[in-house]
């Protein structure tokens, strides 16, 4: 029963011993080829390979490279393991010609290490330290999915390796499930949804991982800024703007420049030297509390902002709006006294509930109360007594609140606990957008201060809170949600007007005047061609409404609003128009 | 009659020889200090200098070098010019020990210079090419007006020098009225109202030149935005959105980076090579434009867009918000036919009017229609067959819409005659804010297309519009226009809410709810102190509404809305007061 004795194997090492099954049958079909890496990811694996005299690897490469998988597998080939001294495997993979190997053995050795351990699998010897399947005919169920472009070590400087993604399961019925996931995810896939509704766009010229919005994909952005901006202000946030650079100095104090110096921006010119883009908005904010004297009686002081911050994430790791170097991130603080941590926290609860049941996904989420790892108390940083203090009160308002918050050790925030809202998205799979943290450090490293009831300057505390979290991300979320079928607030393009003759076109601007100036999105389709071509463009765009003007709409001052996903038409006056979309 | 001869001299001599008797006087006061440069400038002149051992000079200071500078002008001492060798001079500095005056000598040398001037006054010997008046004695007028740091050439990297304001005119007459308009200003001077109104403020960490913009700031550049997106949007205008950066070949395309190189932050990372902060919006647009193949049908089709962009002023430059490192700018482009071009200006200058009718200020303006300089062609690129299309349709827009404006040659854009439109500050000073520009170069550049009605490929042309200007500018125009007593649309915050004593707490809250639910800026005052301190507060913050709360209003439902220009006071049924608001 060999099916049995697969999944003594788990997934990872199965996938793993897959990508050297890959190798193996690229290092038939093209020997000159230059291995990369080729580890096991979440739900696959891959590998990354530099062909020789740049060859563009074909879908149709593809299959013959899965043939000879196939084969390969058949043949059961054993993997074979050996430790040998650095020297000699540099001696050997020298005279494979494979130098990204040398390179990797190399940072070995730096480290080191004074033996490696290679697999051979037939006369294919790979750098690995495994572990993997005994042969290779225990790897039965695999499928080689697409091709991408990697650069070597994720760095722009180095040479574009071809990067082959594939994904191999236990059985044929968990290898078709997770297909057909993938077909399904392609359909609703954003960057495709993107493209096909015009909601954004990337130019070489300006650079990858920087999206160009455009007036449909801003109407999107400025609908869902009017709605968690609405909720905010109501509930006392206050909008801030700043800048999206700063001196280094103000990334030292808060901590962020030496924990993540790989994922800044440097900002330099003659005049002006030692600059960063901001990669959060936290240290910026704590400015303007900072800018006044504050008293207890001040308190709580809430800023909101959406504005771009910049992180310099590897080039092959973005993809569309999901991973971004420029984000704009919905962030917000309330500095407040330690009495008021709790009704602050529940303020914020209160908003992700109102805002997520806007928009539907209230429900399907769960909550994480992220605490300290106990094991590990040196990984924190403030006094315990107010970790224990603040952890109860956490406790406290998921009890209160009846949020059933599970309790994660080790998920909390370097600089106190928090609660991390997660959802799940059009798959099924589950992503963290909102969070509220407590913050007892920041105020102290800014040296950030109120004058209390008894006239003593203290620190306030700082909670964070991020409710739509970034907005290229839950556009992501919305979009594949939706499927590009968005509910009429978040439609870029809520109505669209159709003419059947040019002679209505005057009719069809009065109507849009009436429409734009109430701010309703719509558009008029004055192009000379036929109402069913005009409407097939409509369907397309997945406009929720059409307004059809003919003879007899201009003649009686009305206008056929027709609904575009049930096919239902109504006759609405001209004069009720705003009134009768405002309702919707 | 000396009054008569020193009126034979312009006023930049007088100036000029005003800085260096200051020099003068200074090097008697202070024989180490160390010369920069001491030009005259626009209403003034003024001298950097490099104290001994970090001097700071105090206002006390300037009087003492003030008196000096009377008794130098008392004692009449001529200024005797010579011609010397720049080693000469070199020695001549070296020996007086001034560096600034020997870098300046190498630059004037490596430009190839042999010779240089000088200028005697007594014993005071300075590097210069004047020219100055005969005497001393022909400067009476002049007043010391403040002193200031600056870089050694505007370079940050430089050390940082005294400067030192003055002015001189031909007569105290014309000298009085310029210190009373200098006193006016301070008194309306945005940099102060700024602070004492809480609408922006300056932070040492993030660095100078980088406005962070308070809540209460944040609130009137919203109001501001709201109102030119509204006007816009009504015009067929729609919103975009893009990137702070981008790789620097964008600007290469676009003609900046060669142009403002000095101007330009550079951005990098290990990742990230050779990008830069963008300088101004039109090249990402045109991006959006590219980003679909265009048809004539879909033409004209119009950006705007409201975002931050970066350039490197000279930190020497830098003030308040007047000049900024981050300023955000209210930019649009139309790209549409040559057909269209003289609609899309009349449609451009229509919104204009409109929005600078509803800030009060339409009618304190002239417009200049900015043409080439007939005697240099060369400066101007494009076809002269378009110049000429263009400036005469141009002309014709201001013939039709009775615009009057009047023909400035030499003022053209590099790419396309423009329309620009000139107002009035408080102080009666002259500034340009809107304008209109129609740029053949740019679509030629970027390569930007669409297919015509004979299904050829051809340029658009792009007509930039900048109607609102900067937010920072228009801000600096607004603060001191008003004296910071907003018109209620504007105000940061529109009402605040008073309680007499904290019982009616409660009852506020229920208010400040009502109000902002419906996005009406208001605030509590629920701090414990006396009715009259926290009117006392509001009349500081020149809050244009105050809502007082006692018993009566409890116990009635109502509120006593109180004028604060006017005093006038109303009692409102707490139902109607976002009636009664919304007419405001």
């Amino acid at each position: 029963m060999p099916a049995q004795n697969k999944k003594e194997y788990p997934l990872d090492v199965i996938r793993h011993s897959a990508s050297h099954v890959m190798a193996y049958a690229i290092n038939q079909l093209y020997p000159e080829a230059q291995f990369g890496i080729g580890p096991s990811i979440e739900n696959g694996f891959y590998y990354d390979v530099n062909f020789p005299q740049g060859l563009k690897l074909t879908e149709q490469d593809l299959v013959l490279i899965k043939n000879k998988m196939i084969q390969v597998i058949k043949d059961k080939i054993p993997f074979e393991k050996k430790e040998i001294t650095a020297n000699e495997a540099k001696k050997l993979f020298s005279n494979l010609n494979q130098p990204y190997k040398l390179e990797i053995i190399d940072e070995l050795v730096s480290k080191g290490n004074g033996n490696v351990s290679i697999y051979k699998l037939g006369d294919f010897v790979d750098l690995c330290s495994g572990p993997h399947v005994s042969n290779s005919g225990e790897i039965s169920c695999f499928e080689l999915l697409s091709i991408a472009g990697a650069y070597w070590k994720g760095n722009e400087k180095n040479e574009m390796l071809t990067r082959i993604y594939g994904t191999a399961f236990h059985n044929e019925n968990d290898l078709m499930q997770y297909i057909n996931t993938l077909e399904e995810s392609k359909l609703r896939d954003h960057r495709i949804l993107g493209q096909q509704l015009d909601l954004f766009c990337f130019s070489d010229l300006v650079g990858p991982g920087l999206p160009l919005f455009t007036p449909r994909g801003t109407a999107m952005k400025e609908a869902l800024q009017k709605k968690i901006e609405d909720i905010c202000y109501s509930k006392g946030f206050r909008k801030v703007m700043t800048p999206h650079i700063a001196k280094k100095g103000l990334f030292k104090i808060s901590g962020h420049a030496d924990k993540y110096p790989e994922e800044l921006f440097h900002v330099n010119c003659d005049r002006y030297q030692e600059y960063v883009m901001k990669p959060v908005q936290c240290p910026h904010q704590t400015q303007i509390y900072a800018s006044r004297p504050r008293s207890y009686k001040d308190l709580p002081i809430r800023y909101m902002e959406s504005e771009k911050q910049y992180r310099a994430e590897k080039s092959g790791e973005l993809s569309g709006l999901s991973r971004v170097l420029a984000i704009t991130v919905e962030d917000g603080h309330s500095f407040c006294t330690v009495d008021q941590v709790k009704s602050e926290v529940k303020l914020m609860v209160e908003i992700i509930k109102e805002f997520y049941s806007s928009l539907g996904l209230w429900g399907t989420n769960w909550i994480s109360l992220s605490v300290r790892d106990p094991k590990h108390p040196e990984k924190y940083i403030g006094d315990p007594k107010d970790w224990v203090v603040c952890e109860d009160m956490l406790q406290e308002v998921s009890d209160e609140m009846g949020l059933n918050a599970i309790r994660c050790e080790g998920e909390a925030a370097v600089y106190g606990p928090k609660l991390d809202f997660m959802f799940k998205d059009a798959l099924g799979r589950q992503i963290q957008i909102p969070t509220v943290q407590v913050d007892f450090a920041t105020p102290k490293r800014f040296n950030l201060e109120y004058t209390n009831e008894k006239g003593q300057k203290v620190n306030p505390i700082m909670v964070h809170r991020a409710i739509l979290g970034s907005y290229e991300r839950l556009l992501v979320l919305l979009i594949e949600y939706f499927g590009g079928d968005f509910p009429f607030w978040l439609a870029p393009e809520q109505i669209r007007i159709l003419t059947i003759k040019e002679d209505y076109n005057n009719y069809a601007k009065e109507i849009l005047m009436i429409l734009e100036s109430n701010r309703i999105r719509a558009e008029v389709d004055y192009r000379n061609i036929s109402l069913s071509d005009k409407m097939k463009s409509a369907h397309e765009y997945k406009i929720p409404y059409l307004l059809i003007i003919g003879d007899k709409e201009l003649k009686n001052k009305v206008v056929t609003v027709r609904n575009r996903v049930t096919g239902e038409q109504e006759v609405i006056n001209k004069d009720s128009i705003v009134e009768y979309f405002s309702n919707k």
